[in-house]
């Protein structure tokens, strides 16, 4: 579910810009100071283009949505960089993204900021994504929570009294790499992280790959039927053949609960939240399906089982609301709270 | 290893006072603007005695602490105070201390703070000896660091750019209830908190029951002999035969740190510390011992092999050093803080 658009004069001066960069494309948004957004657009990354050229088409593409709104770059107070993989948030740096070998230590932060004249706040994509829902959408009454992302890997984001912990080397928030299961036969993530660590049981990859293993032990279910037929099996396939009955994959997802809980009450008894949660695009259809509501109550029950009963009955666990739009909406409120530190 | 004492003549002005109550003692002790002990004491705290009138003794033994120094409370510019167990830090409250039952739901902060005529400071123990470590301890080049403290439970306390994690419901940092093992089978804590958890591996208590399994179950070893001449298993006994040369006493150890090695890597990959800092009693000897530097070896060799290659060789593991005075120093630092706020 996209976040709502606002009318050009319902939204409340200076404005943000938020640029969240993709493996595919990169997200752009004109946010105002309550973080509403008065427009969207995507450009192609293009990784084999290189960096430079990215930030290049970034910017006209900013040009062009402030043009549609009848804004300019002098009524922008500051530009947000969301990004993936790992970086030097100090220095502006990316340094290894997944699947983005050309960009590899190249300074993102500093060409954008010079391609716009202005100052550009720095941020992890998942991060940024956290303070999105932080500021606006299903975190937006909290002090302090942890988002958690799921899809094709898992990311995570903490936000404490509205400061992304970014960590001593830019990799605070990881929380696909929290171990949820120690023993010696703990799964492998598929990306060639460690053994047993979240992202090894909840990306969307580690599903498909825990219910091709039931398959392949034997095991009865209608996903045979369409894998059979050509399709390739995916959490999307897992998802709609669960709501369709078959029990393998329920129990997938079940089991992708339980020890998304695991990782939960480890990271509540770290950093002790008011909320957690959950975004990325593997979330069985959330609310509006009895599989996301089946998935969401299991979370709850094995992170209630589980947790100090302090925090237990304390923590809120829910769905992300902001969709898509969390990671520019998050990246436009970092370049904010960055002006408004310029400003004190 | 205890914190050495600066002379009077020597010590920086303003003063502080910290206070660190344990079960058994309170631990008192004043200290000047760069973190140096001038004096130490400690009263018991007679728990049966009440709250109110450990507070009170408390204060007696900081008047008689400053007359021996030559100051009174007009030399203090704050005092803070570090307790154990669950706690209310916003209103000041102490709520369910383990076996101290007449103290729970008593507002120590404001009851000291009245006795003192001093603002207080107020932290979760294993959080006020992390402060002391950052402080001037193991992690006083840190601007952020975790401590993990194993003795008869396990705690934590993460440093975060000088603030101590207290959490939104002041149970940050409680490390001690990580998941590190999410097996069915996996380990009850002997306090009763969750299966798998932290605790339930590294407490002294839980080492010497893991210990007691083995022997139980057929094994030989040296601690045989002792226990037959009728001292309890427990976690220096251990220590003491695997510098023996002990088999399965190393082998519990070894085990230990890979359970904390786990739990590191969860830590590490949420909060992206500078170091991870090894308290408590329980520390086998520490870096005098060939067993303590075989435990330290083994946790962080554990750490390496599953952490991301980012923080992998750039996050330090060590022991403590301010051994027992880590609490009052870290408490009179966080008193130190608040005042320091309020000079702003």
């Amino acid at each position: 579910m996209p976040s709502e658009r606002i009318p050009r004069d319902q939204a409340v001066a200076p404005f943000f810009v938020g640029v969240d960069v993709g493996g595919t494309n990169i997200k752009i948004g004109v946010v105002d100071d309550n973080g509403g957004t008065l427009a969207q657009t995507a450009t192609p990354t293009d990784e084999e283009l290189g960096a430079e050229a990215a930030m290049q088409r970034s910017r006209d593409a900013i040009v062009g949505l402030l043009a549609e709104l009848g804004l300019t770059f002098d009524d922008v107070a500051a530009v947000g960089l969301g990004t993936p993989g790992s970086m030097d948030i100090p220095k502006g740096l990316i340094l290894e993204p997944p699947n983005m070998p050309s960009w590899r230590y190249f300074p993102l932060r500093d060409c954008l900021s010079e391609l716009c004249g202005k100052p550009v706040g720095f941020a992890n994509d998942a991060n940024a994504a956290a303070y999105g829902e932080y500021w606006v959408g299903s975190g937006r009454k909290c002090n302090s929570m942890v988002m958690i992302t799921l899809g094709t890997g898992v990311g995570g984001g903490i936000i404490l009294d509205g400061v992304s912990l970014d960590g001593a080397h830019s990799f605070g928030s990881e929380l696909g790499h929290i171990i949820v299961d120690s023993s010696l036969d703990a799964r492998l993530c598929v990306w060639g992280g460690g053994q047993g660590q979240l992202e090894a049981y909840a990306s969307a990859p580690a599903v498909a790959a825990r219910a091709a293993d039931l398959l392949a032990a034997g095991r009865t279910s209608s996903l045979t039927r369409r894998i059979v037929q050509g399709e390739g099996l995916s959490s999307l396939m897992l998802f709609e053949e669960a709501e369709q009955g078959d029990e393998l994959a329920r129990e997938v997802i079940v089991e992708t609960a339980r020890m998304l809980g695991v990782g939960i009450v480890s990271v509540v008894h770290a950093v002790d939240p008011e909320a957690i949660i959950l975004g990325g695009a593997m979330n069985f259809g959330g609310h509006d399906t009895a599989t996301g509501r089946m998935f969401l109550d299991r979370v709850r029950e094995e992170f209630q089982s589980r947790a100090y009963h302090v925090v237990r009955d304390s923590v809120t666990i829910d769905y992300a609301m902001l969709g898509g739009d969390a990671g520019y909406i998050g990246a436009a409120g970092i370049g904010r709270t960055l002006h408004q530190h310029s400003q004190l």
